[in-house]
């Protein structure tokens, strides 16, 4: 079998949890929270020797695809970024791009990738993407990488599998399980039946278009639609009409669940979503002290802390498990253990008229 | 006896304990910390009723009397801004105004005041200062405002009195103590003879003269050199030559604790020295949750702070008794209990050459 293979970053989420670093026309994946480089072109780089860099596509929205062009130039071909005139979320923009391939490129199998995650054991990682295309382009599965759990989360969605692998390495899913709670995660993670749902999904792009007919039939009319109309003169203007009428539904909810052949393969390769200002803990050395520090700073007596100073000098006396970060316009000082309540903070700025540190 | 009056603030303290706001040439007294004036100007317009505008003084250093030229314009004549070549200590800077009082205007009570000291209420005070001056003027003692203390503080040194007043009204004062710890500090609050020294002095200036030469024959040699060249051509050159030269002591240690004739009289009008960025409590009113804030910001489960943003938004998280300033090139995040600290970062700026922020 001599099949292509394509990447598809989906790059369109907007940034809150990052705040004040992200910002809605700033998110996360066009930020380099790992002091290497930008989330998205890590991504890109880190398919080296899996999909050929022809075959890599970026999913933005309309709003970053000025900022992602320039970016990911000299990464990804200028018309393989694809913008959404609206955010419809992931099965929309899957769904777009699995047609602009079929329709333009010929089928193959898609590596779907978030754009925002981070990866310690790249080596590893690059061996679970190639068996997960090896299978997808076998098997005709839905195939997906599920993060072996080092903890019991209560951040991530779980994946729960059969007992025993199948011959091809891949475990059959039984089924996808929302964020569960403390008690359930502890659960999951002795069982070990339950993996970390890391949202990167391989399969062949006509396998998911009959998906979409079969499961969710009114997001497929509207991507026949565009489909129809790729390669002509009316192509960006039917996508403009019909890509924001597309029912807005997550591939996790629209197809996955509900597709019969679907596989997972483990992945253990340092995995983080980076969901939240406390995951750089993941990404950095601590030091001595058990901070984590960038920038200008000066500190007295400052234990366990994640300080990051873009512009400003930054100096602390006596704290313990806080997160300060200083930007060009707005600073936050937040306890280290409620990191994830910093989309409310943008929720509040969107409330009282406070729209230009969004 | 009709004895004229005069006001002689300090000003040439630096600024460190209210850093980042406060630097080496913006200090405290420069400040507008009360959210009406700069604490300077706060003392000249307080002493309205007991000075006249035209009998004001104020020190300063050289570095700067720029700024204090500008900030007391209308209120202090220009000549009255005296600026010290070198910061030599209180003893200097008393002695200094005094021969320039006598040498050039002629005797009076001076009203020594520091700059940069909140009072809530100032009907009482200007009370207070009559008195004080009266009594100045009639007994040739040196008088000083004792403040009645409210808690056992730690953070200021105290006044010992005789146990009955005199028929003036004031008490006799027995010694100045050292700011003390908190068993001590407790003693002397249940004593009922301890008084808050508030470094506020009255005294004719013919007579702190008189206690410079018995006391301090070193520093009165070097302001006898400095008042035969006042008005001459000589005087600028005379003093930037002597002034540096003067031993460096304070009033306290070189003339208060030696002289016999000391009388204190209670002062109880709302004072604080706003000695750090907790003492901001002592001046605002907290709001519900019993911050005190100022500035552009927004918060989250948040209580017991001190949160000033002069040019950024700030937001907070889940944070309880800290102290957070934004200014134009630092940030302080700082545990409440420890605002004393803040001059341990302006030291470690100093060592770890960042002079740029001192």
């Amino acid at each position: 079998m001599n099949i292509k293979t394509y990447g598809v970053i989906l790059a369109g989420g907007g940034g809150t949890r990052f705040w004040p670093l992200s910002r809605k026309e700033l998110p996360k994946q066009l930020l380099n929270l790992t002091g290497k480089d930008l989330m998205v072109n890590e991504t890109i780089d880190r398919l080296e020797g899996n999909v050929a860099k022809e075959n890599i596509f970026v999913v933005t929205n309309c709003t970053q695809v000025e900022l992602m062009l320039e970016a990911t130039a000299g990464r990804v071909l200028g018309d393989h970024v694809l913008a959404e005139p609206a955010a419809r979320n992931t099965a929309a923009c899957i769904g777009y791009a699995a047609m602009e391939i079929l329709r333009k490129y010929g089928d193959g199998v898609m590596c779907v990738l978030p754009s925002d995650h981070y990866i310690k054991r790249v080596d590893v990682y690059r061996k679970v993407v190639a068996e997960a295309v090896r299978t997808a382009g076998e098997t005709d599965a839905l195939v997906t990488i599920g993060i072996q759990p080092t903890y019991p989360s209560t951040g991530y969605g779980y994946i729960c599998h059969e007992e025993k692998k199948k011959d091809n390495g891949a475990y059959t899913v039984r089924r996808f399980v929302e964020k569960p709670n403390l008690e359930k995660a502890k659960e999951y993670l002795l069982s070990g039946d339950y993996l970390w749902n890391s949202g990167m999904f391989f399969w062949k792009a006509s396998v998911i278009m009959r998906c979409f007919e079969e499961f969710l039939p009114e997001v497929y009319t509207c991507l026949q639609r565009i489909g129809e109309a790729m390669g002509t003169d009316a192509e960006q203007n039917v996508i403009e009409e019909v890509y924001p009428q597309i029912p807005k539904i997550s591939i996790d909810y629209g197809i996955m669940e509900r597709a019969e052949k679907v596989l997972v393969l483990e992945g253990d390769f340092g995995w983080s979503d980076v969901g939240s200002w406390d995951a750089l803990e993941a990404l950095y050395e601590k030091d001595e002290y058990g901070n984590i520090t960038y920038g200008e700073q000066v500190h007295i007596d400052t234990h366990d802390c994640i300080v990051y100073a873009k512009n400003k000098l930054v100096t602390t006396i006596g704290l313990d498990n806080v997160i300060v970060v200083e930007t060009e316009d707005a600073v936050l000082v937040c306890d280290k253990n409620r990191a994830q309540e910093v989309k409310k903070i943008v929720e509040a700025l969107a409330d009282c008229d406070k729209r230009q540190y969004l």
